[in-house]
């Protein structure tokens, strides 16, 4: 009889553990575990030799589950956000699904984007392609990493009344990021730069394309389908005001680049000396004068000390601090209105996003 | 009255040229012109400063139109040999869609793989990565031709009963040729080549993936999608058959790299030199005994005339040749038998590429 008992006395306890979820790294990563094992195992494989399945473990561990997270994390947060009741294991188990295709979809964009600017490391250790095993192998590593999206949501949603939906926003939100790629290289194409297309027309498109879709429009444009939300509209919304976000976050980090606290941030921004496309250079040509604009022309984009000083000196000039407060309070403004305003999307998906990015430090 | 009875002249004339098509590549290339237009226009992309716009259409132009069309061109072969009758406009317009994008996919995997290869020419003019203006932008250019492919499904097959199944194959035979090349690179990495790793197996695992599923069962699967067949087995029957002559197709390759007429494939083969794992090197070391393997161990790879020789040499010694013209004529007799045998597909579907095929020159 001893067993039995243990046995009633164990298992409403287990249950009880899955109906207080917790979301947290931990629980997220272990969601992780599981799809890296199912892409090992994926009949579609074949039956591979041992080096290459090692290279292909290699290549997802090395680049998809680094990352600080926040993106992938955001479709359950946005999933509860919308719900009612707490979600189910398996809405949660979903959540997370896509949350990793969006993490997935991150690491494609970031061995790609590291080849095409040269850069040297990521994440606190060198970038994919500059370990000397790998080399332009990563060219084809981010294209598998990019496939392994839709075996996971083929696995885990064909059947599911919004898997057309889901395929749709994947391909959509690709395009898009690869779009503002392409609006980044040719506008500023790496050891060629011409100042006349910083403009902060040209500069939206970049920030919208490059980086809004994918981290602020997706996460939630995930977590509603998953909640079943159908109008189309309730998705028109939800982008004007997360597309808006978005670019108030990179406006931000080019800021903080700048006018951050180096300990704060954890680097000491280069924007200056790497000729980058940033809010303040776009803001600065604007309403520089004929004069100023000498400066800049003369100064920006030089590894040089003298140089990147008389660039901040500029910025003094032109009151780029003020700027960047004045469009601070205006973007916060906007958003709270454009958020309050619609009725089709309920406050907090947008509110918890907001908070944790308004007026931030770092 | 005039105009009208000039109308009724030329409007059944103008109906009997559409019923009579000819597909040739002009009224192939036709298609081309109309998607590249879409694309261009697609709304998706915002309103992009004009040097975005230009570079994307060269990206296209330069890189998609240009090869030799067969694969694309087949779609509509396998559509009108599954077909009762003529096919009508739309039916051969989407055709010749599905063609363009599987030209799509294949420059999308041929930028890629001139990148990883250092590749210097493709299809007599410089490879896109090695125009002084491009470079490494070319790795974010493979990501949008990509892309463009789910744009074009979208546009023209949303809503379509076979939307889903088109997606999938497009997807899957992705991810069967980018493992393909995992493994192909993996096998022989650039620069560094373990023998060991040339085995039959190998070679055939690396043919069938990076190959054969694009080149051969690709372009015959979406004949069958157009044309309505349903049955999955016709799939598997088709695949078995496809991805056997895909194999025999790039073994023919290899065959003639070294013992094709120069004058006739219009090149001068140099797998010998340049390492590669082909299906002449791996039958080589299969049936070498120690002292033969020696000196291929000292001689395969090496750009030097004497070594080549010493390869050719051996070559002889184990009988190549004769071992080629023997699969030749096994692998014929299998594959008929296996088109003969199964009765989910008609045979013409197979024996229009076969007969293309079998004991080519070039
Ligand atoms: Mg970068
Ligand atoms: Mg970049
Ligand atoms: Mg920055
Ligand atoms: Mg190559
Ligand atoms: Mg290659
Ligand atoms: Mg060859």
């Amino acid at each position: 009889m001893a067993p039995r008992l243990k046995k009633a006395k164990t298992e409403p306890q287990a249950e009880a553990k899955l109906e207080s979820y917790v979301h947290s790294r931990d629980s997220f990563k272990a969601v992780y575990d599981r799809l890296k094992e199912e892409l090992l195992a994926d009949e579609i494989m074949g039956s591979p030799p041992d080096f290459a399945k090692e290279w292909f473990s290699n290549v997802l561990d090395y680049n998809v589950p680094g990352g600080k997270l926040n993106r992938g994390m955001a479709v359950y947060d946005t999933l509860e956000a919308l719900s009612k009741k707490t979600p189910g294991s398996d809405q949660i188990f979903k959540a997370n699904t896509l949350g990793w295709c969006i993490e997935w979809l991150q690491a494609f964009f970031l061995v790609a984007d590291d080849i095409m600017d040269g850069s040297i490391t990521r994440r606190g250790q060198p970038c994919w392609y500059k370990k000397p095993e790998v080399g332009l192998i990563a060219c084809n590593d981010y294209i598998l990493l990019e496939c392994c999206i839709y075996r996971i949501i083929k696995k885990h949603f064909a059947g599911h009344a919004a898997y057309m939906d889901i395929m749709d926003l994947f391909h959509e939100v690709t395009y898009q990021t690869s779009i503002g790629q392409l609006l980044d290289l040719t506008t500023a194409p790496i050891g060629s730069v011409d100042l006349s297309k910083y403009t902060l027309d040209n500069y939206m498109g970049i920030v919208t394309y490059k980086t809004a879709y994918y981290s602020f429009y997706m996460p939630v444009a995930c977590g509603m389908i998953l909640a079943g939300i159908k109008n189309k509209e309730a998705f028109k919304v939800a982008e004007k005001i997360l597309l808006d976000m978005g670019q108030y976050f990179q406006i931000q980090d080019d800021y903080l680049d700048c006018y951050g606290d180096p300990e704060v941030i954890g680097k000491i921004g280069t924007d200056i000396e790497d000729n980058k496309c940033s809010w303040l250079i776009c803001t600065a040509l604007k309403h520089a004068d004929k004069e100023q604009t000498k400066v800049i022309e003369a100064n920006y984009g030089k590894k040089d000390k003298d140089c990147v000083a008389a660039i901040k000196k500029l910025f003094v000039e032109l009151k780029m601090e003020e700027r960047f407060k004045e469009y601070e309070e205006e973007s916060y403004k906007r958003l709270t209105a454009a958020i309050e305003e619609q009725k089709l999307v309920p406050q907090a998906v947008f509110t918890i996003f907001l908070s944790k990015i308004y007026q931030r430090q770092k």
